[in-house]
């Protein structure tokens, strides 16, 4: 990378603080701009070679257990028609994210938009720049195409996790250096920030393991019992489906080799968020590994748990369309079908037609929740 | 209070650590049972009083500007054949909150209405427990009628604000008491939590101002530019809508007789989120003045501001039907319509059939956005 910004006029970190994905990212750009360049003096069309997204080149990797995709490749020329416009734009993409990495700043895709829009005027879709309905295609091509992370590109994603437990995480942010005590954050929790690799390391862990809870208000009953001090675990709300950061960072704890326990509805939507978290979801399979965690192994709740419990059967609720029709749905899938104690629990719950929160289990005593989970996980009585 | 839990068998606190807010509450809960029993003593009906919640009986405080409730009362009996299923269910909520107040243990809403199915059975309308729904129709009659805020009661709400800034918070929670400096929150941030009263003190501000962004991603823009630091402001954003947290905070701040600058984007969203803030609103008027900052100053965007930062105008986005409907009908708020500062923007959506996102301020260069405010702010160039 250069000694200095080029532009000179802005940015507070710079060069000086470049991280490994900063220099990877900036190193991939400028290749990319230098093989058009080569294009052009060639006479030839400068050329953009990315992976295809859509569903025909989506595969299960069998053997680590994520959606990835295949190798099929796009190429798009500057000098055709069709593909003109979204060549250029995809190229300012690519140069304002540079100009961001040699600033050393950040901002939305929102905030990319609108620098564009300042650029080049009207001549722009600014739905391919809202992040809320995923079809920000152009960053998503440059992802896939550089095989690189958008934070990576400076570009801050939704965020919504907390954690809290035994760990301790290193935050280098805007010059200042700060260490995060999971054990010491109180009521609120740690929030999990949009980019949990750049400038940022777990500096110790000391849990047996992770436990993802679905929603905020069970965390925080679990919290409030003090249940990460009593297991030696790291309790993480994804508050509903995970946002990048909660993604990735459960994908590095996976990798410090601790096991990750989901604990979820059973229901359509907590089933969604479980297998995310696990495979990978069609829309986001170009992500590959980084984002996935095949370990992760299904706590509850489950309807097999009345059995066991034997309370929960009056506390089960209707369950809604949605639900039957995701419950057959997901015994078609490959990667699901093939774990009979997926088929039995789907069967169940096509069969009864119930539903079951993660909330009932306050039923008898608000701290039942601890006791089960203890329970379960001690047992290892969990899904796959 | 008494010296110890009446059941013995949960509860991690007790009432050796009870709050004001938990005396309060418990007070009221245990008058308005005696009260109740009295009634049945005197061969009457139990009764139950609270406040009328809907539009005959909201008004505006002229004087201090805000949307409370009248003083028009409704008095359920529970000799009534219309009224005995709530009234029982209304009792039902008081004496297990009155539970968990002993037992020194919070839930959700959705987990009050789990105890309250394991304890009555079938007999419940899950919807009058979605707290999403806002249909929690039971809780708002017990604020309501002991004027005392759910969160004294053991509820958690909804959480999602985020602060950071010259501030020291401190979070006396499940036994431990820990300082939160709202200066080494690093990109994260702190999480505003459901409670920001009881067992939580504001220990010490040294700020100038307090400033409220409507998107986390602006937030995180402003935050990797340390404004807080370069401004000595505390920089909140409640990510979109407030949470009773965020708002109540805010009411905190205020109170200690800091400026609440409110930075929106100028569309119906953004002008709602404001006015929220200041004034309250229709659903939430039962709140009253606890959760309202009628102190708080628009600081933008506006259409007008297209007057002085020209490059605007090219980054202004077609005003959506909801945009236009929204700025008619705050043009006859009788709170919004005496201020011609609002009438004149309102009018200038209207006729230019435009909207502003704050986003857009990053487009000449990303550190535009902190420009802005301090000049805007600097200036007093705010919206009543």
């Amino acid at each position: 990378m250069p000694e200095k910004d080029s532009k000179g006029n802005e940015g507070n970190k710079g060069y000086n603080n470049a991280t490994e994905g900063d220099k990877d990212a900036y190193e991939k750009l400028t290749n990319m701009g230098k093989r058009m360049v080569g294009e052009i003096k060639e006479g030839m069309s400068p050329t953009f070679i990315t992976a295809i997204r859509s569903r025909s080149n989506i595969f299960v990797d069998e053997k680590k257990g994520f959606l990835k995709l295949g190798d099929k490749r796009e190429t798009r020329r500057f000098l055709n028609l069709s593909q003109a416009k979204t060549f250029m734009q995809t190229i300012a993409v690519a140069n304002k994210t540079k100009q961001f990495i040699e600033q050393g700043l950040h901002t939305s895709i929102r905030g990319l938009y609108y620098q564009l829009k300042f650029t080049l005027g009207e001549d722009l879709d600014e739905n391919m720049f809202e992040e809320q309905t995923e079809s920000n295609a152009l960053i998503e091509d440059l992802e896939a195409s550089l095989a690189i992370k958008r934070e990576d590109l400076h570009l801050t994603t939704d965020r919504k996790g907390v954690l809290a437990g035994p760990i301790k995480i290193v935050d280098r942010f805007g010059g200042d250096e700060i260490t995060i005590d999971g054990q010491k954050q109180g009521r609120s929790g740690w929030m999990i920030p949009s980019d949990v690799d750049n400038g940022m390391e777990i500096e110790s862990v000391d849990a047996n393991y992770v436990l993802v809870v679905e929603k905020d208000a069970l965390w925080q009953r679990l919290n409030e019992d003090k249940f990460w001090k009593k297991e030696k675990a790291i309790i993480i709300t994804p508050k509903g489906q995970s946002s990048r950061g909660t993604r990735r960072l459960l994908r590095k704890l996976a990798d410090l080799g601790l096991p990750i326990y989901c604990f979820m509805d059973a229901d359509a939507w907590g089933w969604y968020i479980y297998w995310t978290i696990k495979t990978g979801s069609m829309n986001l399979a170009y992500l590959g590994q980084d984002f996935t965690v095949p370990e992760a192994r299904f706590v509850g709740v489950t309807m097999s748990d009345i059995k066991t419990y034997d309370f929960l059967q009056k506390l089960t609720i209707k369950a809604k369309d949605v639900d039957i029709k995701r419950a057959n749905d997901m015994m078609n899938y490959p990667w699901i079908k093939k774990h009979e104690e997926w088929v039995r629990e789907l069967k169940l719950v096509l069969k009864t037609k119930k539903k079951l929160e993660q909330d009932a289990l306050q039923g008898p005593r608000l701290t039942f929740v601890g006791e089960y989970l203890r329970e379960k996980i001690g047992n290892g009585d969990v899904l796959p």
